[in-house]
């Protein structure tokens, strides 16, 4: 059994990155998304241990103080956080796990797994990361000019991410997604867990 | 413009690594092999540049001397080598640059090229290994065991390479090679030579 692999993906706000992913995991086996702990409410419909790992303040401070986060942040006054043994039991069992997270979320996760491998979704260009943002229709101007510094904000991590998938054309930013998921599941480091293949150890 | 790759790939005879090379190299844009040096004659239909850089002994005995080559070889009486400034000049202007080389050869790679990306082709098994052997009715029984004795020698080496392509089937061997390749296409450290595509500096 091969160990998975931590995939860590981050992207500005209107780069189509959860568009990418979508199509990803779809075609992609063995590859799932981490079920994070959050101390927010469950939503109709959202289930313990599925959607989310629903857990209390107390509960999860006591969980951050004693290390169990590979990241965790706060949003809207609530907590959400990736449990490391979750993700290890994961890997250890030779799934792919893909987190979905900020910057400053994959600057924690580099510190804390060594061996994530991350990738930085990037507009072809500040005007087309502008124009759709715009032609999204769910903000103001100010929140685009908001979320455009912030992208600029980001970009400036991108020389800490392992790949970076330039979003053009969707097709092809899928595409390479694809393909720096099935190179690293080529890694040696990846194959070498078990003894390689079929083949008898020497 | 960015800097072009360096890919090395080993894999014992037999193991189906040159119908691999033949079918990427078929259909990746900006891949090709380095022309080597060589102190033996060219054949008919052999020129000077093209597949070979005819060099005399003296001549390459003084580059080897002046450390000139990336990797070397002594075969059949004649050296073959592989000029760092002809590979730094294609990496230089953008090409990604192969390199079909035995272990030793990469060994050597590895320590003149920090930056190269090294594919080391395994068979699914031995027997698949020797069935292959045998089955191309070109060695005798003794050229075999010592093709499968050398085999088991440069598995050892295997922990060195950065990615294990298994040739089980071919279209998927071929399709793993692709997606290295595409990958490394996508590394930051090779995207960020230039600003990040069209993006200006930040």
């Amino acid at each position: 059994m091969n160990r998975g692999t931590l995939f860590v993906i981050s992207a500005p706000s209107g780069t189509g990155k959860t568009t990418i992913l979508k199509q990803v995991m779809a075609v992609v086996p063995g590859l799932s998304f981490s079920i994070s702990h959050t101390t927010r409410s469950p939503r109709a419909g959202e289930r313990d241990g599925v959607d989310y790992h629903f857990v209390d303040r107390d509960r999860f401070v006591a969980m951050r103080e004693a290390g169990a986060f590979l990241e965790w942040a706060e949003v809207h006054g609530n907590f959400y956080g990736t449990s490391r043994a979750t993700v290890e039991a994961n890997l250890a069992a030779g799934a792919d796990i893909i987190l979905d997270i900020d910057v400053q979320g994959c600057r924690q996760v580099r510190a804390t797994a060594g061996d994530a491998v991350s990738l930085f979704v990037v507009p072809p260009s500040w005007q087309e990361l502008e124009r759709r943002l715009t032609g999204r229709g769910t903000d103001n101007e100010e929140t685009i000019r908001l979320r455009l510094a912030n992208a600029r904000k980001e970009m400036a991590d991108i020389v800490d991410y392992d790949y970076v998938v330039v979003n053009d054309l969707l097709d092809s930013a899928v595409a390479t997604m694809l393909a720096i998921i099935h190179a690293e599941r080529s890694r040696h480091r990846r194959t070498a867990a078990g003894a390689p293949m079929q083949l008898p150890a020497l």
